[in-house]
């Protein structure tokens, strides 16, 4: 911490230039975080390995703004979001490399706490942190901090996920509430205090992925609803298909703190990002056991079947509470930049 | 190309929200030059390999201003940096992820070159892009384009890269002519015309190491000099150790074209980035047929043994053309902020 403190605790373009202070910065607050392991000595590359499976491999940036919000920070966010990736690709995620893109002037203080996030996360996630890379831009190049992530997994063999193998009658599960992390973002954005607020869901989904592998031959599908919600991201499912959705509105978990917002804002919830769950689509037949056993975990408690595959080709229709139904489209324009 | 048109050719907030936009940039213009192997159905995460070594894993972030210059753009270097910390590390690069930051309002017709130079560097270096990310910030959050890339590669196994086994009279040579790369983009930055200005030497690194095999385990060590340039990497791996580095400056390869510019601004070339050279450090005994293996090659025809691996502690020394000898110290400040 020698020189950060000298430096009035803010970054300086010095911090990426490849000279003394970028060893500085280098040498005070990466090292002592993540320098061990494949780490150590700061190669330009990590060595690892081997592993014995095929190699499941993910990127993700992250740009959200604002940086911290409740729930979690950038630094959560980056590592959650790319062992996720890795997870619903049948992955067990081991490596992940964190490239920062920082302004000048940025605080260190504010570095520090999301490096100690991205710590903390990596170890809940059991991923270590094994390379990585730091640039700093003008003031007005970038807005704070930019991380990007990529990762490495491992995959499970027995998961084998296609689109092509939908059918009518298959189950759709999500694993938890719907829309919290970016109800929790808007509620900062705008400034809304609703005391107890959304607090944002960013959390790794690896451990509900890994306590299903005895059904993984059943599973078809599995993704993250990150940007554009469960909306988005069941339409890319059916997109090129010759399947449909029917969700069942009754069955759509969502917070009450989310719900809450959503209504004030006049925002649908099916658009809007989770950072912490994952939607599974499998057979019907095992439906119900996965169901079970995500329900007996902290992460999967509020875990719910709120669809099926329907045989209306990439369609995605939402029966409602009063026992119509509508359709759900993908949204089109940019409902809630810099989200993630 | 359709919507693109239909949108001014300029990049929006929607390119990047996880929407309808999102899914027709990605089909428009990433899927027709990337979209075949692993990329096919745009997964959240690549499934690759497996690979029988262990596995080198690399990730560099680009921010280079101006995003083109003499001799290439951030696509080559985003390509180029990653293949080379994964080549001086003693691996041969295969897959590469892309993630994109854009600014709203960057022209569509700029990020096209940039992908078509992605495209066209990947396939000369023998990798695949095989997984992606775009996020799209507001103006005034980003300076146009930020490009993130990491790599995987295939260690080869006889080398054994370690600044603990250098000692003394290991030979240090480099691949070709230094600071190019700075100086191409110093010269657009400052606006000076220089007629045939320095060319970037922005390139792959690759088949250099490929083509020394045979000589690996005699091969202690090899980085790329970028940001800081052949000072600071020397200065780099002399630190911690007990030995540093003699530098004879009759044989540092420079160009006539960078020489002359570093001249007029007054710049130590030693302290000005390369995108496509590297340094290896080996016993003199094979130092010479590691030479003419390298200048057999267009890409090493003008490498140098530039000097020699001494006994004093931490210190890189630079004898003069006068006969003379100075310290090379690391450059304290920015010297040449987003050099890459």
């Amino acid at each position: 911490m020698r020189a950060m403190h000298s430096l009035d605790n803010k970054i300086q373009l010095a911090h990426g230039g490849g000279g003394r202070l970028s060893s500085i910065l280098i040498n005070d607050e990466i090292v002592p975080r993540f320098g061990k392991g494949p780490l150590t000595g700061l190669p330009d590359a990590a060595t690892l390995g081997p592993i014995s499976g095929k190699i499941v491999f993910s990127i993700d940036s992250y740009v959200v703004s604002p940086y911290k919000f409740n729930g979690g920070n950038i630094g959560n966010l980056a590592v959650h979001g790319t062992v996720n990736d890795i997870s619903v690709s049948g992955g067990r995620a081991k490596w992940l490399s964190i490239g920062l893109i920082l302004e000048e002037g940025f605080s260190v203080s504010k570095l520090q706490l999301i490096l100690d996030s991205i710590k903390s996360s990596a170890d809940e996630c059991g991923v270590e942190i094994v390379t990585g890379d730091t640039k700093v831009v003008k003031k007005g190049q970038c807005d704070g901090i930019y991380i990007n992530s990529s990762g490495i997994g491992e995959k499970i063999k027995d998961f084998h996920l296609s689109k092509s193998r939908l059918s009518e009658g298959d189950a759709i599960i999500v694993s938890g509430n719907i829309g919290d992390h970016g109800m929790a973002i808007l509620s900062v954005r705008e400034g809304i205090d609703m005391g107890n607020g959304p607090v944002s869901d960013t959390a790794s989904v690896q451990n509900l992925v890994l306590a299903i592998q005895q059904y993984a031959l059943q599973v078809k599908f599995m993704r993250d609803p990150t940007r554009g919600g469960v909306a988005a991201v069941l339409n890319e499912i059916v997109s090129g298909t010759k399947v449909g959705v029917t969700l069942d509105s009754n069955k759509i978990p969502v917070s009450p703190e989310a719900n809450a917002l959503s209504e004030i804002l006049g925002i649908d919830i099916l658009n809007v990002a989770c950072e912490g769950r994952m939607i599974l689509i499998c057979d019907k037949g095992v439906a119900n056991n996965i169901l079970s056993i995500w329900k007996s975990l902290p992460e999967g408690r509020n875990a719910s079947i709120l669809g099926y595959i329907n045989n209306e080709a990439q369609r995605v229709i939402l029966k409602t509470i009063t026992g119509g139904s509508r359709l759900v489209d993908v949204p089109t324009g940019e409902l809630l930049p810099r989200i993630c």
